[in-house]
């Protein structure tokens, strides 16, 4: 169980960093191939081709992120995990960076391999004015 | 399991009923004590008290809620359902009514007596113009 919610840090800090560098292969690897992204305003994203296309068009912003985790419960070969999450999006070219934070609660699947993946996620960020 | 899973949309009905009908003590028979509720913009709300107080300001509207589930998956004594949820909120003394939409994503328990509660709640739902 211990070890499970290791794994669950370790995915979340990767995620983090795989942002940081756009490195989009990477974060793919983190979700599972029916992933459903459920955000405020906007209609499900549902699966990662959605999610790459969206990528595509950050590529010319830096996302910093950081992640407080303040819950992770494990429930056999599922999880769930509630952080408070941070993040700094800065045009690559210089400009104005936008801060947005908020509660993310998040459903995560190990898969037969022993991997954890992402497969549901509720993202609660809103604009933080600086 | 598909018993569990009757049991959890015969608790989103009862609590949309009991919305409308103004009901907190039932509202809050089906939650967990440790209750966390998720919104965007604001700080998680801790426990059944916090939810109690907040209902108390809300006496003076009435709450039609209607709620579409997408996806209910029971995980042993634990489960999550992601539901589209539609919430109109009418001054009881009349005027004008606000709409509300948008996606919800929730972690039940279901308690030693069998029955389910709500114990995280993630509320995505933003204001819809008419």
């Amino acid at each position: 169980m211990e070890q499970d919610e290791r794994a669950i840090r370790e995915l979340i800090a990767t995620w983090l960093k795989a942002s940081a560098a756009g490195d989009t292969e990477q974060i793919l690897s983190l979700m599972a191939e029916d992933v459903v992204f459920l955000t405020p305003g906007h209609p499900p994203m549902r699966g990662k081709a959605a999610f790459a296309a969206g990528q595509a068009a950050l590529k010319q912003f830096r996302i910093d992120a950081t992640s407080e985790v303040q819950e992770i419960r494990v429930l056999g070969a599922w999880a769930y995990c509630w952080t408070q999450l941070s993040v700094v999006i800065t045009p690559q070219q210089g400009g104005a960076s936008v801060k947005r934070a908020g509660n993310t609660l998040s459903i995560l699947q190990k898969q037969p391999n022993g991997a954890w993946v992402i497969a549901r996620d509720a993202n609660m960020l809103t604009v933080v004015s600086q």
